[in-house]
């Protein structure tokens, strides 16, 4: 390896065998040298969720050619804990995640495997990006995918977020000579309209599968939801400071009131 | 039921037979109805975990005496949206998650299931709080955290806060009077240093048990650590716009730089 070669950590949420993982390893492996580190099945929905009360196995697989990689069976945000202090033994330079077979714009950024595996890169301070392709299909052509997560990784590795910032980049469907360009934007407000379908097992008891449409109630022309209408990338950056900053103003008076407990 | 009285749903991330609910229970159950949706076993570390590739359960169980209770087979976020979607039919009035064994301060909120769960009720526009106790026994006196959620549940009810933010609360193991006050407070910037603890098992393969301990690299004196570590109640007014508003600005020029996709 040469010494100035950048060290690049894949994981994602879908799982080591999953076709996006696969992209983004072929679109990004000229950029640097690449130590794969993903879960061994899939993790979508798994939020930031890390595992402490069982243990975790990581094993070498050979998956990619010519590319050192792991299963884990632990979480996207465990992977990265577990990439960084047991296989890589540093910081690489950026960590990589995805690429979805799925969209997470907007609130879906909270629910997401691969922006976790992500956040937790920028927490240990690492440039960080989660790439999500806005077909859910793993037949889908993710190539327009492959071809924006070359480019936006080339970038953010010469141009460096403010520490602990990272991207969440969204590609819409669309082949890559039909994509309108990059929008820098915003999380949309929007939400899940939950629906949970109710059905009865084999042995007559109840159970539910959560289902659900997306709800859209951000009518900015800012926001990720709106650049991926309209045929763009949508690149947000994000934080991970959760305080309403302008709440803790408005509120302070509290601190009197709450003084009977 | 009184048409007037105030719904109030209760759920937590430790389990429904965790004392903490118990307590949280009994400390607001004179502020309105009570119904408990809660995981049925433990779900500490599961961030906004939601559960999409497997059925829910939800069974009606008699735990606490006189109160309509339900152990549920998901997350702490699971449980809300079951709540609401097949409990309820309807919104509660407020969501209060807890108490959790252990502190969920600073950069916790991200992986706690006990803020998960309030953070679903704030996406839903339902007034909500998280509370923690700042000791992870089982067997400790939680009653100072049970004398503060009272008072600030009910502070909540009478002064909603601005729609889609909620509230962190954690409590500081010291009994009601030595608790010092309250303070709003910002999330502090800290961050856990992972170590795993590395063993063989008894077939002699690998694996590791995620363990770390918590750096707080925030000297702010208005920060939920400073504020804990000072005999204070924390209450940190949250948000889920991840958005780093700051950077959209400062990257536009990307999207130039990116047209050549």
């Amino acid at each position: 390896m040469n010494a100035n070669e950048k060290v690049i950590l894949i994981t994602n949420d879908d799982g080591i065998t999953a076709p996006g993982i696969a992209m983004l390893i072929n679109s990004v492996r000229h950029l640097g040298k690449i130590i794969v580190v993903a879960p061994d099945s899939p993790q979508s929905g798994m939020g930031h969720a890390v595992t402490i009360s069982r243990p975790l196995r990581l094993d070498p697989v050979k998956v990619f050619e010519g590319i050192e990689s792991y299963s884990c069976s632990g979480t996207p945000a465990d992977c990265v804990k577990l990439a960084v202090s047991k296989v890589l033994h540093k910081k690489p330079d950026i960590v990589v995640s995805g690429i979805n077979h799925g969209s997470n714009s907007s609130i879906n950024v909270l629910y997401s495997g691969t922006m976790s595996a992500a956040v937790e890169a920028a927490i240990e301070g690492i440039p960080a990006i989660g790439f999500s392709f806005c077909n859910y299909s793993h037949g889908a052509d993710m190539s327009s995918a492959g071809a924006v997560a070359a480019v936006v990784t080339k970038q953010l590795m010469e141009n460096p977020l403010p520490s602990n910032k990272l991207l969440n980049v969204n590609i819409p469907d669309l082949p890559t000579d039909q994509l309108k360009g990059i929008k820098i934007c915003r999380q949309a407000k929007a939400k899940w309209e939950e629906e949970f379908s109710e059905r009865i097992d084999p042995h007559g008891r109840k159970y539910f599968w959560l289902t659900g449409k997306f709800a859209n109630y951000d009518s900015g022309d800012d926001t990720d939801e709106a650049a991926l209408k309209a045929g763009f990338v949508s690149i947000v950056p994000v934080q991970y400071d959760l305080t309403a900053h302008d709440v803790v103003e408005s509120i302070k008076n509290w601190e009197q009131n709450l003084d009977k407990i």
